[in-house]
């Protein structure tokens, strides 16, 4: 098994040194590149003393066997998962109340990484991501992050209805996102708990399982005759919809 | 200058065939398809009296120019673009107030292709985009609409200040999403009014001259290092919160 992978894109490798969360062994940059994102670039390697090798677009896209690298590429250890158990005991003890998002079987990795980036700018506190029949952590998951994926603390699970039980334990409200959803998310209550939303597969949506296994399932009302919004779109609708009636409780609390 | 276009992927071909608002000359279906999306695709073509051919996939590929069509595809007229006037008036007098999407040069078509499909299923009455430097309604961006694009108006304009202009004279406001927005979209009056959301580009944002051009600016909260949310997310969150702010006013008017 190696240990280390390529991760590649301008904000990934900035992000990967910057968040400083894993080694980064070399940094890789295109010749072609323009100045002030090489400049960029080297400072932040130069800080951790990490070596910067220039070489060809061609180069870099073989050893990242990718192309839309933006001619920037490092070699890295490979993601570092967080522990499930840290990871909600530390939402737990936010000043806050716990925001983890829970994703059923993610096989895109443009949409698991947009997820991703979506929830560490909502200030999601861990991500719950299933190990098998799931996209992972790959680089081009971290690339589609913008790499988000560098802060946010990512667990991979074997047992995801049992998971979700383990955060009910622990005084986490588990919502479903689910066309068949008894009420909106506009009219659930998402004020003053702690909550996990949690979000089925491209195109399946929850499987049985892990539908029974949610406190509530809430809809997201839609229009017309297509089927449904793309899995990183309703998320982000869901998380958001978080993030207004907690900053809306937030404000009626200063005024009071 | 090619009157046809090839467009591809199950959504695209199946809504294309339905909606018929282009011609559709020939579908394409690859003879290793499974039979429910045969027996699906071949009813409605069959409907239309539109001649199918079963090919291979390689064939597909080569026609479509592209590889992730699922197996399907369809020579149909160019995209139909609407025209601005009648779009602009038939938004006017729909029951509720009027609610469009202006995106002030998207070049990627999968964002565009996805802000189409989320604009569609949010209600919006038409898209506006600009004609030059921006991606245009090309099949790759009708498959990143999962067919949306075929019910959805789309608009081409030369000069987007100008257009802007033209709304604000026909009653509707004129909201920018922007970073540097005075108040949240959360905080921002979206009921009772017509309201057009305009987007930036990619990273890049509002044009100063789009900016200046807007009735109010809006920022989207958010957490983080990273640089900000995608476009498309973006879009969905702003799209989402006029229908939140209008579903919220119509409760409140039944329960009077």
């Amino acid at each position: 098994m190696p240990t280390t992978e390529i991760i590649y894109g301008v904000s990934p490798v900035l992000e990967a040194l910057r968040a400083g969360r894993r080694t980064c062994h070399e940094v890789l940059i295109s010749l072609k590149r323009r100045e002030s994102t090489v400049a960029l670039i080297s400072k932040e390697a130069a800080l951790r003393k990490v070596p910067v090798n220039f070489v060809t677009r061609a180069d870099i896209s073989k050893r990242a066997g990718a192309d839309k690298h933006q001619g920037v590429a490092a070699r890295v250890d490979l993601y570092p998962y967080s522990e499930l158990e840290p990871m909600v005991r530390a939402a737990a003890e936010r000043p806050e109340k716990a925001f983890l998002l829970v994703l059923d079987g993610i096989v895109d990795p443009r949409n698991l990484g947009s997820l991703i980036r979506t929830a560490y700018l909502m200030g999601v506190h861990g991500v719950i991501i299933p190990r098998d029949k799931a996209a992972g952590m790959t680089p081009s998951a971290v690339k589609a992050s913008a790499g988000a994926s560098e802060y946010l603390p990512v667990a991979q699970i074997t047992n995801l209805a049992r998971t979700l039980r383990y955060l009910k334990e622990n005084g986490i409200w588990v919502a479903g996102i689910e066309s068949e959803g008894d009420k909106s998310i506009y009219s659930n209550n998402f004020k003053g708990i702690s909550i996990a939303i949690v979000l089925g597969s491209e195109g399946k949506g929850l499987r049985r399982l892990v539908k029974e296994s949610c406190d509530f399932l809430a809809n997201i009302p839609m229009n017309g005759k297509i089927s449904s919004y793309n899995v990183s779109v309703a998320g982000a609708l869901a998380m958001g919809e978080v993030v207004r009636q907690r900053s809306e409780a937030h404000c009626k609390n200063r005024t009071e």
